[in-house]
């Protein structure tokens, strides 16, 4: 006995050698005998491909496309199904087939319930380094699934103020002044507030054209287009003077230095959207941008972006909840968080063709967020 | 409505002033009108003081008691009642009468469901600045009632595992060595790890006199009682040779310069506890200490403690849960984040004579959160 607790100390106390500011976890006592909930049953999970069809051809800084791929995700439980999904767009460097090659990886079967999000999460998130999208979808799947056991909608079990959710940006994508002005024109007193693709020659023109139809606020995206910080601060000025309210990721993601001497000085807040990735990225950041754009394909999913919200709120940083080109899926489950957000950008749904889901709907603008257990989606194709 | 918008955009564009590091809303574009989910009825709060006697005087560095003043809180909605607590030892600067002054100033009655957790805490929050435990009774009898509502335990509804749950300390006071003999021989074979508390002259007889009865790991809390770096430096040394796994609160609370020294030199991890209160706190300790000991009463209770639990993890820090001499209902709240920490120092329970609440218990020294919804609580007297 005395001999076995010796044993002990000589393990804990090998456990903690290093200095005072390295985070040992030297004296986590807990035995491994201890029985978790038993579940009844076990968790199963599938997937499949799936082609999101845009409604117009997209352009951003670096590229055009007609279709987002994406992987739809099932978590079925006790006769319960989770939805989730994993959305694709070219540049963040995963494929329908990467995502299903990861799927194919999980062992979702060993946990006993899947209330054991940190646990399960923990373990998805150690398969690999990246993948965070493959990531997300089971996340999202989990949360719905979750959500529909406890009989309650995320929002709700976090704690937000459904009547808190903002008015989404809709996004006005790269084009000549033509098509421009007639997109605007579309939309015009459908939002309450826009979202312009900036970040290559005709930035101003881009604002002006959007001018001549509407006077709502704008966000300027400028997609890692700008090069030169005069000119950047010089063009903060001119777009303030314009009702823009807000910079997304002027630079290049990697450039720091640019970024910091811009927002020191800039009279909008300066965000990080390329540059940004996941909770550990938030400290880096403070002092550099003003805040953050949150996609929950990004940061593997609604358990991590909830940290992400706390974090940067505790280092007196802004927030915003974004979205790839995705399904009402993945949207819906982002819109549980803007409650609590600066600035919401999701426009995804609006965005495409053949939605497989109904979920997050829109009032004057405005998020509204589902009323029903998990993330409150309704697959409806 | 060109005119109602040309208005909006004004407010915004005032709103935005300062320069892009300022964090402003400008954008945050919220009807005043979205209704939320109707509540079925109206929150009550009530609350009484009671008097909670210690099985042993209790001494610290700085004193010495037998009793602890508390007041118990009840929330009732919908025929449900949730259990609070505030604590108030001597050092923290609240009293039976400052907690109930402001339970009177709360109107939780303005609220239509208890769900609003964010809402009805931040107002909370903004009634007065300090009144930490008195704000943590409402977080905790809030938490307890919603949990309850949802039919589920908070360590499930935060997605931990239960089975993770760890040892608790059990605390030895500063006394005499025969004394000190006695109470570690008392419960020598009942718990896993030991609280020592030390900061006066007799430190190494202390550790020496526990060291004849016992193997088990320490954690050494000085309680601001050490001055000179040099010579803390050197029992850091001393305290790792003779099993202490954690050195707590090595200096006054608000030396920061020492305390970073030595954190960067000390061969244990250096935690805060004096110093530290909040989740505001928890970006400027990076660096002067390894880690932060959480506690309900002084952060207000169980939301801001997921915050800061979160905070700290991705500020790669290290995290504990303590509580003050409290009853089951305060330390049974805490114990629903315990799977999560580093350490545990939730033996206020242990120390008390008259508990009127009965949840938390202990299996061979390590926590059991008990499978209830809500906190968990009994009330049993």
């Amino acid at each position: 006995m005395i001999q076995s607790r010796r044993n002990f100390l000589k393990t804990a106390a090998i456990a903690t050698i290093g200095t005072g500011l390295a985070v040992s976890n030297p004296v986590k006592l807990f035995s491994q005998n201890k029985k978790t909930s038993p579940g009844s049953g076990k968790m199963k999970l599938s997937f499949k491909p799936f082609d999101l069809q845009l409604r117009h051809v997209f352009t951003v800084a670096a590229n055009s496309r007609t279709f987002t791929p994406l992987v739809l995700v099932e978590i079925e439980y006790d006769g319960v199904i989770g939805y989730g999904e994993a959305s694709m767009p070219p540049y963040i460097g995963e494929t329908q087939e990467s995502v299903m090659a990861f799927l194919k990886k999980v062992d979702i079967g060993q946990f006993s319930s899947p209330f054991l999000l940190d646990d399960i999460l923990t373990y998805i998130d150690n398969i690999t380094a990246n993948n965070s999208a493959a990531k997300a979808s089971i996340d999202i799947a989990l949360h719905d699934l979750v959500g529909k056991l406890m009989g309650q909608p995320w929002y709700k079990i976090w704690g937000y103020n459904p009547a808190k959710a903002p008015s989404t940006t809709y996004t006005i994508g790269i084009d000549t002044a033509d098509v421009v002005r007639k997109k605007t024109e579309e939309v015009n007193g459908l939002y309450n507030i826009l979202k312009v693709k900036l970040g290559r020659d005709n930035d101003k023109e881009m604002i002006e054209t959007i001018r001549k139809v509407t006077d709502v606020p704008i966000l300027a995206d400028a997609n890692q287009g700008w090069k030169d910080k005069h000119l950047a601060l010089e063009m903060a000025y001119w777009l303030k003077e314009r009702g823009v309210v807000m910079i997304e990721q002027p630079f290049t993601k990697t450039d720091m230095e640019n970024t910091a001497w811009l927002t020191e000085r800039s009279p909008l807040p300066i965000y990080a959207d390329e540059a940004f990735q996941r909770l550990n990225d938030v400290s880096k950041f403070k002092g550099v941008f003003t805040g953050v754009n949150i996609k929950l394909q990004k940061c593997t999913g609604m358990r991590e972006a909830r940290k992400i919200l706390d974090t940067a709120r505790a280092l007196n940083m802004g927030v915003m909840i974004g979205c790839m080109v995705e399904s009402g899926c993945a949207v819906t489950a982002a819109a549980h968080l803007s409650p609590m957000m600066d600035f919401a950008d999701l426009d995804g749904p609006l965005l495409s063709a053949n939605d497989p889901f109904k979920g997050i709907t829109y009032e004057k603008g405005m998020i509204v967020i589902p009323d029903k257990p998990g993330i409150g989606v309704e697959k409806i194709k």
